[in-house]
């Protein structure tokens, strides 16, 4: 965390000095803005908070409810997610609150009396490794209020306005703010009344029955037979011992996704109720809590369990449905046009809750998003930047969905149709990349470089998330993960992974140091506003294969250690060394001749470049940039 | 983190539920109350944030400031009080915030030019491995932030009540609220006048200058020779490799302690001023900030110093000085009265800052001192309890001010005085203990067992801080540190590790549990309120030989796993099973047969016994509860 080099911070280091829009934010909701986000659910606020960082474009976001979420909704957190969280600074926090799911059990009938349940198997949750961080069950709201308090204490001071319904827009090309909104208030003296808003870009982050993609036109396509589930979250009495692991339960009765909850004694139960006739139209949704809490006694035979209170049920169908488009801009449009208006989380793709996915994926679409509008509507990048959200995201929603019909499909099977009665256990130990959220890979495209020089650095596979391992930062002899000092603040990071020459000596590094602090062809040098730090658009890092007793930080060239702030101090924290017997190189399979790495603001490996390829890494970002 | 068991609870888990005098608590100073705490700095905080668990106690905390601490003063945390706010719930976050020590280096005289420095050694902060916490840097005011929050968040809702200077104080025995204390507003309205209020107990820690001190007739004695030293923090361009590493500088134009600070760029620099003559009259204090800036620059020669920001700086004398006592029990009153009145931190103990060790030192008062107020005005304990804290403080004190006089001559000392450079830093390594606060060591007494069954858990030495091990916590397959789920919140806390048996079967452990849960003479029986939660004033938790794998919790004893709450649900999270390849039997060698070991409120292991030494554990807690 920098902070102080402008002078000293004597309260909360995490309140960040407030700037632009932040400054004299408006309490109430203008009638001009340049981004307005629809919904304040996952996919919305990880946007606020992403665009907070951007205190020169006004952003406001905005729900129908009058205030916080404060029940019920999506629990389930990907490693990818507290990953994410991280770099908006508060995995720790979060992670001290929730559930850790280490560990996934599976119990069926007991071949000896099938109508009893007993434990089939125990599998681990994360066998290979796959992320230093933790899977995690917490409540939506508490993921919501976390991201909410970042954009409120980023420069921007974004906070949502709540009150307001989003009823429909147009879009007229040619005028400055050219997407026009028409909200209604739900709350207040003005309720039930409308109000025109314009903005230069919409996210509809408005959830499943999305009024944003009603308004443009899209429309979710998929299953016609829904699954219906009834949910409750309960604390009770059972003498069921694994009632606080994961549990997959399969019994004669019927099938149960337990969901133990943060907080020691809460946990979640997905009863299923199984497929719902096309003409149902929603009698399912009246089964009662007393009849879901009945079949869920009798799947959990012979174990008890006593309800004692139920802070929230609901009984859903769902179907596997996604768009063919993320924004505005029709197939066939493609290119012609730059979108306006954007759909994120559930207004594209819906699905089953069972394998925890919901709010993670939808909280890397705005993820996604949301550094583009901030670089385009800096003036930083083109207006083009913003198609490849739709291109990008669509095709991971598409596999989400291809995954989850597997999944939910085994979930709803009885345990007599499997041969062999490990396969639900084996299939979630087989596929564990997907659900913890590593398996998105972006294609080549304008963002993402192709696999050309991909074998200087095998471990970080172009398109994938850069992966963290852990180095020494030299200055202060800290040994840290490189990926955890990416904060979600929009800037690119081009990490250098030094040649095997010492620190300063006349290098390849030392070669592309210079070049990159002086060049007028540098990325760095172009692209960086004039005035602004060294170090605002581009974070510059190295990493040195000498070891960090072995070198001064002063010999390292200036480009990584830049002068910032007021003072003009020097910036100590963007040189590390490979830590030995954990090397970074090794680990990672970085070549011994060096390799720089250009990862996105939203933490995606973009490209992969040998020292001296200095005309391909201006080539790679001028389409980026203005 | 226990929530949820009463209701959901859709906010920050950490807002406690409002009880007793937080209900409702009175936002003026009353003229009567339980305990006033005189002084909201590390030792006082840490008083109001522990007795803040104890709502039924009507605690105060006052200060002459105005408002919160914004600068300067102490910033040197030992890994001792990073498990202290562990305990109190904000590691992870001011860990987050700080500078972490990791070495430190040690410069002198360039032997083949001495008026350059160069650097002589480095050595690792903590190479034993002392504790699994972090050393760090971070200024006190940030550290009285986390313990106020953490004050106002518990059901006490205690705030500090800025704005009284105390001035004296008499205890008038006999009368229900014995303490009268003399208080002066300092600021508004009434600034200048007097207001007397009434405790049963008054803490003083009001500093060096302490007039709680000066009021129960205790005083200050030690060293007539003080020492001084410039003290600033900066923000500065130089050349100085290591300014990111805390180092000592000895140069032959005197000696510096640089101290890097958190945020990436600001640092302290203690300059040495020398001894100071008894006949200074504080002539020294008058060296101005460009004096010591000079005097700084000379030292680090040939590095530059260019200074473009000094956010604090103050010139400070400092001898070594300790009262005989820590209360307003003469001495040759003791075991004859209990003590009314108690001073803590600097009001009983002074010496250098460069050992990092005063506001520890404090803070570990407070903790003593606050859980022992808690347990007597509750009810629970009988007043003698409060006799113990003088007579374990003041000894802890009188160790700290001899290792800190060892270690503050060796700082002063000049190069050429040394007969083996490294000197200074094998001494820095060799007592690594002592400055990480993990040598207290209580003697034997009411609080503290004898050493009788010491050999059963030999790495739980009786009288120091029960060091934590990583178990596996059965109910949810979570390995943890035992000793982080030691909560400050005032209860003891009675660890079982198991014998050999498995769990459920007759065995000693089990005989143990049930004695526990049901014999009339067992101490949680005969302590606990009536109608309170089994584990309201004992913390139980049992930790078994058995793989986790190799049983369900449900096969454990009741005591083990008791109901709480309003709906009596189960409390999964006390049965815990040592980990395979790391087990704590083996890490902290625990005997196969078992042990039981008692642990303080304030994290000391109070006493280690047989699985079958039921009376002698009944006889431990007697005296102890009324």
């Amino acid at each position: 965390m920098q902070f102080h080099h402008n002078g000293y911070v004597s309260t909360d280091p995490r309140v960040e000095e407030a700037a632009g829009y932040g400054i004299d934010r408006a309490t109430e909701l203008p009638d001009e803005m340049d981004v307005l986000i629809v919904g304040s659910g996952p996919a919305g606020m990880i946007t606020a908070a992403q665009l907070a960082q951007f205190p020169n474009v006004n952003t406001r976001i905005i729900d129908r409810r009058p205030g916080r979420l404060e029940i019920g909704q999506a629990d389930g957190i990907q490693a990818r997610s507290v990953e994410t969280f991280q770099a908006f600074g508060f995995a720790e926090e979060i992670v001290a609150e929730a559930y850790w799911i280490t560990e996934m059990n599976f119990w069926g009938p007991d071949p000896k009396d099938p109508k009893n349940i007993v434990r089939h198997s125990r599998t681990m949750d994360d066998p290979q490794g796959i992320s230093e961080f933790k899977h995690l069950i917490v409540n939506q709201a508490r993921v919501l209020d976390y991201f909410a308090r970042f954009a409120k204490l980023s420069p921007a001071r974004i906070t949502p306005d709540y009150g307001y319904d989003f009823k429909s827009l147009t879009v007229e090309e040619g005028e400055e703010y050219p997407v026009h909104a028409v909200l209604e208030y739900t709350d207040g003296p003005n309720a039930g009344t409308e109000r025109v808003v314009r903005a230069k870009y919409v996210v509809g982050s408005d959830g499943a029955r999305s009024n944003v993609r009603r308004s443009i036109g899209a429309t979710l396509a998929g299953d016609q037979a829904f699954h219906a589930w009834g949910v409750m979250d309960t604390l009770a009495l059972t003498d069921f011992p694994d009632v606080r692991i994961k549990c997959a339960i399969h019994s004669e009765a019927g099938s149960i996704l337990l969901i133990p909850r943060e907080g020691g004694n809460l946990f979640r139960l997905y009863v299923d109720l199984g497929e719902v006739a096309a003409d149902d139209n929603g009698k399912v949704r009246q089964t009662s809590l007393d009849e879901i809490i009945k079949h869920a006694q009798s799947i959990m035979h012979p174990y008890t369990l006593e309800v004692k209170d139920v802070a929230w049920h609901s009984v859903y169908e769902v179907g596997h449905r996604l768009t063919d488009r993320f924004d505005d801009v029709l197939l066939e449009d493609i290119g012609k046009r730059d979108p306006r208006v954007f759909i994120t989380g559930d207004a594209c793709h819906t699905h089953s809750a069972k394998a925890g996915q919901g709010m993670n994926v939808s909280m890397q679409d705005g993820f996604n998003l949301a550094w583009k509008l901030g670089h385009v509507l800096t003036g930083l990048a083109p207006e083009s930047l913003l198609s490849t959200y739709s291109a990008e995201r669509q095709v991971i929603a598409k596999n989400l969905i291809d995954f989850d019909k597997e999944w939910s499909t085994l979930m709803a099977k009885k345990p007599e149709e499997f041969e062999d009665p490990s396969f639900v256990a084996d299939f979630y130990v087989r596929t564990a990349e997907f659900p913890s959220g590593f398996m998105t890979e972006y294609q080549p495209s304008v963002l993402t470089g192709e696999r050309t020089h991909q074998e200087l650095a095998a471990g970080f596979p172009i398109g994938k998330r850069f992966k963290s391992a852990e180095v020494m930062r030299c200055s202060d002899t800290n040994p840290l993960h490189l990926g955890h000092q990416h904060k979600a603040d929009g800037r690119w990071r081009i990490y250098v992974f030094a040649d095997q020459a010492a620190p300063g000596a006349a290098s390849p590094t030392t070669d592309l140091a210079e070049w990159l602090a002086e060049s007028p062809d540098s990325p760095i040098v172009k692209h960086t506003p004039a005035g602004a730090d060294f170090d605002s658009v581009f974070d510059l890092k190295v990493v040195y294969q000498t070891g960090y007793r072995d070198f001064d930080i002063t010999d390292a060239p200036a480009a990584f250690r830049p002068s910032y702030g007021k003072f003009g101090l020097m910036h100590y924290e963007k040189i590390f060394a490979a830590i030995e017997g954990n090397s970074i190189f090794d680990e990672r399979q970085v070549s011994k001749d060096g390799a720089i790495i250009v990862v996105r603001p939203d933490m995606y490996v973009a490209n992969i470049l040998p020292l001296d390829a200095k005309e391909e890494l201006a080539a790679f970002f001028a389409p980026l940039f203005k």
